[in-house]
């Protein structure tokens, strides 16, 4: 399934020993439609990584015609020599395939400012072209895992047509566009314009609402690949909610997978005044640390969701505020409400809600708790 | 010392019930001077606590007679209940020393969305009122504590006048002016004008420039009293120097005491365009919880300064940018640069120089390490 599930598509992924622990790392995704349409959104962060500095020069190129991926490091921060690497693999990437450079993508992850072994990247991507295949979806998106515990992917599929894709992401993910690395394909037969609007739109509600540990990468990127083999053409409305509901699932299952998360918190603001108060005060409940704490110890600390809305300046009257844990309304029009020893946090997934009657816009960011685990994870050397 | 360290003023620090464990939990610091002249900066959280917004009102009054600090309960989000018991409270300070409410400033700390034991508590100021003495300021600081596993005082001594104080904090400190609950008194004669001239001066450059997690609090109130009892009134230019070196200095002991922290960093960005900028890019890696784990790690990653710069509008060309950590610039011109391996991270304090290349200002944020002991001490129930 994943990014082979759309037809049109072949992938591969194999060890070509970037990681040195020999686990897959390398993940090759090849457009063999009749169309080479493609979107693509890219992190905000302005430091941004050489594969990103190259793959936004690609999407300008109008085609894309395959995507290569490596894990096992990010090459960021690597300067000149940095971004000739990125080249040169497009360039293997090419020349293996009989393509352009100028149509190759190229995605990586893993740690900032190390440069990539590249006399092992280029013969692995030899290996994987000669391993592509239309079903390899799978091994692709297990080749491009660095901290997840789980490969990601997700497939839709409608009338004559599909949309699939793969994700790799659990840790430094925060809104900036994109969060992460994910690959989508699609058999409908659309152009780049309609591809990059519904791209937009789906990321915009989706991976953009996701914030794990408020820390944006260099490196985020989702592209969206259309082969045409379908030789259907969707109505775009109905294209745009198959990719949103991709898009949607994968979003869902970076969450499920954050490091060392015990359990994924669903920030839900409503009546806010605008859309944007709504999405500012979500992220700010979404990355409260204290908060965050407090649902990893089954504490429905509504006190600290208080702090963080004050902290915005979305519209709202202190003494109108309302916030519901796991439906119990701990906290009406600001002060003490239903008794909190009623909410009932057993389980892995905590709905947070937050009314700031202050109009009828709304707005849901996802998170995850602060536990010793991600303390653990990401304080060991290198990591 | 503390509070009592100036002439003009008695303290006293008692256990009143508030907090069940029995531990100190109420202080008063009254001022026997002459004069009665005060300054007050209040968090900017604009979910405010009920000894907050009296305490605003307490300084429009223009003078000052006593403030009473309790623990064990912040009074914040608590309706106009709250608020009434906040007024009782001055009201019953009033009564005891025989002055006027209005003259009473009030502050709580502890846990928010619970209304204070009044029945406890207004017992409490009676106590405490008998206790008062020259020599109380110690007890006073005691009595402030909640998760501050020790208390902080500090004094500065010039030609006939000082400047001395008390603070609490451990958690929930970010800037947004104060970050936590401090008194500061001083036996100069000196007008209110002054007062906030210096105050306002000196907690901008200090505790505003103090962030341990990010998380604001509803109850930052930082207090300046003057007694006049002195009777010397000193060049503004020396005492604003007094007043910032007694703020850095709690500054610095309330990052120390933070909650779960191994780690005490510096943050330092230099060369930046404006204040502002320098500011702005040092909060933003300080509050970088990957960077964070990374330092409790002993791990010099400075891929996640770099990705946290990125995150700024700061001025700044992302190929000159330079960090050194604890003196090794590990990231030169924005790629690879001395090796990680020179840098020595065994001591708790961690020094993290980034340098923007783009000017002469400069500002230094300080924070500390994300620790396993954080998120147990922030998840317990009802912490």
């Amino acid at each position: 399934m994943s990014v082979t599930a759309a037809k049109g598509f072949t992938a591969a992924g194999i060890a070509a020993g970037i990681k040195e622990n020999g686990n897959p790392d390398l993940a090759l995704v090849v457009n063999t439609g009749p169309r080479r349409a493609a979107a693509g959104v890219f992190t905000s962060n302005r430091v941004k990584a050489a594969p990103v500095q190259w793959s936004e020069q690609v999407m300008k190129s109008g085609q894309v015609s395959a995507v290569v991926l490596n894990s096992g490091g990010a090459n960021a921060c690597t300067g000149p020599k940095g971004f000739q690497d990125t080249h040169a693999t497009a360039e293997k990437v090419a020349e293996v395939l009989g393509r352009g450079a100028i149509e190759v993508a190229v995605c990586s992850t893993g740690l900032i400012g190390l440069l990539l072994p590249m006399d092992k990247l280029l013969p692995g991507v030899e290996t994987a072209a000669a391993q592509l295949s239309e079903h390899g979806g799978e091994k692709a998106a297990i080749a491009i895992k660095t901290t997840d515990t789980v490969h990601k992917t997700s497939v839709v599929t409608k009338d004559g047509w599909t949309v699939g894709g793969m994700a790799k992401g659990a840790g430094m993910l925060a809104p900036g566009l994109a969060t992460m690395l994910v690959v989508l394909t699609t058999d409908a037969d659309l152009e780049n314009e309609a591809l990059d609007k519904a791209l937009r739109a789906a990321t915009r509600t989706t991976f953009d609402r996701v914030d794990s540990d408020g820390c944006m990468s260099t490196n985020d990127t989702v592209l969206l690949l259309a082969s045409g083999s379908a030789e259907v053409t969707p109505e775009y409305e109905e294209f745009a909610e198959a990719v949103r509901q991709v898009c949607d699932d994968l979003g869902q299952q970076l969450i499920r997978d954050a490091e060392g998360a015990s359990k994924d918190i669903k920030v839900e603001v409503i009546n806010a005044a605008t859309e944007d108060d709504a999405v500012e005060v979500g992220r700010s409940i979404a990355r409260n640390n204290l908060l965050k704490c407090a649902i990893h110890g089954e504490d429905p600390n509504w006190g600290r969701v208080l702090s963080a809305i004050g902290t915005t300046s979305a519209a709202f009257e202190p003494d109108r505020l309302n916030v519901a844990i796991n439906g119990v309304w701990v906290c009406k029009n600001g002060g003490v409400g239903e008794d909190r020893e009623k909410v009932d946090m057993r389980y892995r997934e905590v709905h947070i809600v937050a009314d700031l009657a202050a109009g009828s816009e709304t707005a849901t960011i996802w998170t995850n708790d602060l536990t010793a685990d991600y303390v653990h994870e990401n304080s060991a050397y290198s990591s």
